[in-house]
């Protein structure tokens, strides 16, 4: 019949160095190894419509590669409608990722909805990153449901999640994009019942010249946040680098930069930056996609 | 050579009613998703005998898309033999499933082997459900040893189980079917040494005119039930139903009426049914097979 | 592009026999199946240097299917360097499984690198047994590091583990091997943090006219161990067997024989074997590949 089901994902591995490395883990330098497969199920309706559903298998050092939770959908005409284990608004909008730097995003300090805030100082200094939908790739996800319509430049996407009632909290979110030429610009909001989630988001990312530029900012329930970055192409060699300050008092500036080298099928990346707590994270390895 | 691999299975989503949600959920409207992927391993031996293995994916909303235990199975001339995740002869036996309604079968009330019984007025009133060796998509199974030999129009299935004894409990269940023209007869037995196990199960099935009938009964350990049902088809429309009852004093006659609409690759289902508790559930979604 | 996603393995099933039943399980007989599925993902650079992973999905019998700890390597100019669940130097030198007897190995006492020791006469004898950095099919491995150089009939494999320091132990494996005609010899060892790991094994095996035959030693921190084998292949049916001594003072000489009878695509297999502990294991089976 009509219907396909695709292999696809990457492999990554080589090291990293942590200067404040977890707890249980001794060693400043350790390993670093992923593998993601993502199992794509897709079938195209006679009338038109696609319908599929995605599954992820995903590993990391020293962890199981074990399947996540599934999200499906359905596409026609511009609109995805899709639940389960949903991407989210605020995940998917363009230029939130632009900054990463390395092999591994070296704790994804540039993105300006990460903010250290009142955890400055304590055990977990990172326990208030990634509170949006997202995307999981080793849990069940959000369960949520989320549409998204495309047009031209334009895209809106709109996620909500509990519906299933667990938690009882629900989570809204939403984003607007607009491509003009070699720029885009995007702006999203998140509200919440659970403290501390509600969000305002805006980026804005393009080329100058030979340099592709981006800077974002963020409310994130009172803290804010922002971010500028940049990276330049020569040949098979691409350098890039960010800037992100948080306005949460004791909070260092944030910055990092990284470097790939495209070997044809593969890449040689790594990166080493200084996180909002002052401690250093660095990495190298290699990369391909499947 | 001449091994094949194949990927195989269904995705469905929509939403459920449930007028008596679960311990743990709140609300009586909840998301629906299931993506189930069935791993097939065939090989064909120089001599003819067909050996192959099935390990299914499945996963739920809220859950995570895990592999179950496997099962393993040799065949040649109509014979099967089929070890450790077996589907079971009860499971197999034709006319069991045939008057399920809705995107999700409704809690399966329509099941003859389905009984309420003393678990009437408990906070778990479907604890005996499911009380024979079926095929599990998410846990182990039954582990167990089944054989099937199929003739001209004659099934004849046994199955048996806890073979590694970490129960010790053995449970063994056969079923005999015969199909003449549009109707199938079979008669199935399960003897366990688990209490309230045994079943004795009669089901028919076939047309009359434009419309598939059917009839079911079971004596389950003492508990008789008994269902008819029956469906119609016009065009890409098929609308079905059945009335269920238990004689257990106190149980409520169970009914449920289903309709699926086929949409050319994928079908819209839903369906409403009335419980032996004489609460409500019902369901609406799309559906389809890859 | 030039990636490839490869799905390959074995399944196998049968019965197994064991004088001396592990705890919680009831019965001397019981059902052996195992589901192998390997994930192998490989892809060429432009400039010849091949990557890929591993991921092992494997259930045996009463156990889901679940999905191990990958695997992700480079190799180019016949050097291999691999990380994450490596197979290691021991486990991977020639000769060192090549007694193995039966569908299942019962309990791979042909090994001269599983040693009884001091664990004589508790509950658990075995304990000590797999004692060096291996493949794990069911968990996440070593997390470790290995690489592998092949020229000619010469190969040396270097392992390494605990890398990622969550135990902090350190254990390093390396073996050289050289092939000359029909003949292999090889000599490994391992150091280790952990108490008893430490290990110098040899191996040699090859052919004396229609045998296949061999011998192992290994001084396993200060426990020797001894296997001499040989097997015969007369037109679809292979014999073999082994014995082996563990110079423990009341460990009993193990000894094995089985037989193999290849159906065209699979084989019939069993075998029966002597443990060290006096206790007795025999099974038989179907074992295909694909």
């Amino acid at each position: 019949d009509n219907a396909n089901v695709n292999f696809g994902g990457y492999v990554r591995f080589g090291a990293q160095y942590n200067s404040a490395p977890p707890v249980g883990v001794t060693g400043k330098v350790t390993l670093e190894k992923r593998i993601r497969l993502n199992i794509d199920i897709s079938k195209m309706s006679d009338s038109g419509i696609e319908m599929g559903a995605r599954i992820r298998m995903q590993g990391d050092e020293n962890a199981m590669t074990a399947g996540n939770g599934a999200n499906a959908y359905v596409k026609a005409n511009g609109f995805t409608l899709r639940v389960g284990n949903i991407v989210g608004a605020i995940e998917s909008m363009p230029g939130l990722y632009a900054a990463d730097v390395g092999l591994t995003g070296l704790n994804f300090d540039d993105l300006v909805t990460n903010v250290v805030g009142a955890n400055l100082g304590t055990a977990t200094p990172y326990a208030s990153y990634w509170n949006w939908d997202a995307y999981s790739s080793t849990g069940t996800g959000s369960n949520g449901v989320e549409a998204i319509y495309t047009a031209g430049g334009f895209t809106a996407h709109l996620s909500h999640s509990t519906l299933n009632g667990v938690s009882g909290d629900n989570q809204t979110a939403g984003f607007l994009a607009y491509t003009f030429g070699d720029w885009t610009v995007a702006v999203a909001h998140q509200t919440s019942d659970t403290a501390g989630n509600k969000k305002t988001v805006l980026t804005v990312g393009g080329k100058l010249g030979d340099f592709n530029v981006g800077l974002a900012g963020a409310d994130n329930d009172g803290v804010k946040k922002y971010t500028v970055h940049g990276s330049y192409t020569m040949s098979a060699l691409t350098v890039n680098g960010y800037i992100a300050t948080e306005d949460t008092s004791g909070v260092d500036t944030s910055y990092g930069v990284g470097a790939a080298y495209d070997i044809g099928g593969a890449s040689l990346i790594g990166g080493v930056a200084k996180q909002p707590t002052g401690d250093t994270r660095a990495d190298f390895g290699i990369k391909f996609s499947f």
